[in-house]
């Protein structure tokens, strides 16, 4: 195995300690328990918002902490569940007075901590509410997974009810917004490569020289299908044609295309990606009118990439345009 | 080869125009030749600013065109430098009347067809400056390069300059301040892996599974020695400890800490570097004020990263601050 890494073992952790020291202005860190909160946190009045889940798809989530969107991010292992116990602390810290949203992905590891969690702060008086995001449309049920997965989508929960909560919304306007968004976004991704986890060093899959995956999860979870490889455009027909007929969006919707990379995938080719699929969406009468790209949501090194589609209204236009201040992301006015 | 594109020979024009079909607002293209302007050039007043080079480098040097950076980028093919006629184009686009900057990284090709570009302009009658980049301690001379190479101190030179440009220094100011900024930027970078040029699929040179070339340029051209994979904190040692060296940075400096990634390395473990470097400037009582992370000047997919350290003055440090409105590297305020 070669990576830029120490002992395994202090892999998260350092990694925690180093993206803090570069980001002080935005966001702190909390040892034992582990999580990433706002520099500034609690903001007394704002309604607070916790993710988190298994490290290894930075910069999520805690890429995303900061002014407008998160105010706490709890990061596990790498692929594993952070216990209900950084979460509690987590979500205690972020409470300003108006309540807490946790915004978890549909893993089933995911789901019962911040369940768990969440008990546990409503007994010490805390209100707590949780949207569980699943825009994934490849497959039902998956490897860690009842329902469908939380993938890209996830993201774009993340700013828009960000946007809300710094807005000033309440406890239930901010989860009435996180799950409009879940509401209208779908994904599907591809994998080109298997990724290589630092605990054990071993690809989490195998996969022919001219095999990809189509349909893959966060993780390097099985798909809907292996094919042999294709043209780049061919491809983004397997991803957005499903993505498509889903919703369904149909033809007069203005939506957000967001291309995202799976961590090993040159951003060069991404841009081919986008290229054709807001083409597909053009031909479907469906108008682009914000675009994300880049490298948001990975499975460590995996090559690869996902196509992310939100149907957009005034309301999530203007929560989407929202100055952030985040270390991944972030835009002024 | 799996690569994300579809034939070869459009890779670099397609990922072009999926890149300004997303980013609309800030950017626009002109086909052939092909250059990448700012979507309101030419700004009357101001000093126009043109880079550009190879591609493979992404987001370099196009997702650096916007407010308060690059008035244009001049892609040539993959790892090869634009001819003349694309530079003079792009340089003529942007002319606003106040002189045009070319940036320039030190490859011979790339010196050579800007400095026949900026000989063409002035004919016309376009007064052309142009600030040569080789902020890399590695090497002395390399495969394509007389004198050292233009690596990550660019991305540094391009965000300063363009920010005095944007606030409206002469052509002498915005040259001058471009020259200050290389001369007191110094970097040095690593490879774990080769890259793939999609141009014929074939690694841009063999490393053995436990091998890191150290000191490599952003082709994969060789670098000072090749080594036995380490911990990520030795390897760290090897590249900042030459950067110290070299300008020398003394305690009691005021540094920018750059730590790059070279387009196949996670975000997670450009951290645990950054973590490492940011120690070991404190252990020298260099003091890190600002700090960049991530793949912002790249070798396609090559696994490995780059550390870049600037020297900072008030007057560095408030140009650096100024807001930034590119595809790429965006804060406001």
């Amino acid at each position: 195995m070669k990576k830029l890494i120490n002992d395994p073992v202090d892999f998260v952790p350092e990694s925690v300690e180093g993206f803090v020291a570069a980001h002080g202005d935005l966001v702190a860190f909390h040892a034992d328990p582990l999580y990433i909160v706002r520099a500034d946190a609690p903001v007394s009045g704002k309604v607070g918002i916790v993710s988190g889940g298994g490290s290894g798809h930075e910069p999520l989530h805690g890429g995303y902490v900061g002014i407008g969107m998160l105010d706490a991010a709890v990061p596990g292992a790498v692929f594993t569940s952070p216990t209900p116990d950084p979460i509690l602390a987590a979500t205690k810290v972020v409470d300003g007075g108006a309540g807490v949203l946790h915004i978890v992905k549909n893993y089933t590891g995911d789901v019962l901590n911040f369940e768990t969690a969440a008990d546990l702060a409503a007994a010490d008086g805390i209100e707590v509410r949780a949207v569980v995001t699943n825009d994934d449309v490849a497959v039902k049920d998956s490897l860690y997974t009842a329902g469908r997965r939380g993938v890209g989508g996830t993201v774009l929960v993340e700013k828009i009810a960000g946007a809300k909560a710094e807005a000033g919304g309440s406890l239930d306007e901010v989860a009435g917004i996180a799950e409009k968004v879940n509401d209208n976004v779908r994904s599907m991704g591809l994998a080109l490569t298997p990724c290589i986890n630092p605990n054990d060093g071993q690809p989490s899959f195998t996969l022919a020289e001219d095999e990809v995956e189509v349909g893959i999860g966060i993780h390097g979870e099985p798909g809907r299908e292996r094919i042999k490889i294709e043209s780049a455009d061919s491809l983004v027909d397997r991803l957005i044609g499903p993505i498509i007929e889903d919703l369904p969006f149909v033809s007069g919707d203005r939506v957000l295309l967001f291309v995202n990379g799976m961590g090993g995938t040159p951003l060069s080719e991404l841009y081919v990606v986008y290229r054709h699929a807001a083409k597909v969406l053009a031909d479907h009468g469906i108008a682009v009118e914000r675009s994300l790209v880049g490298n948001f949501i990975t499975a460590i090194d995996m090559q690869g990439a996902s196509i992310t589609v939100l149907k957009l209204d005034d309301e999530l236009t203007a929560l989407w345009d929202a100055p952030v201040q985040t270390p991944a992301l972030r835009w002024g006015r």
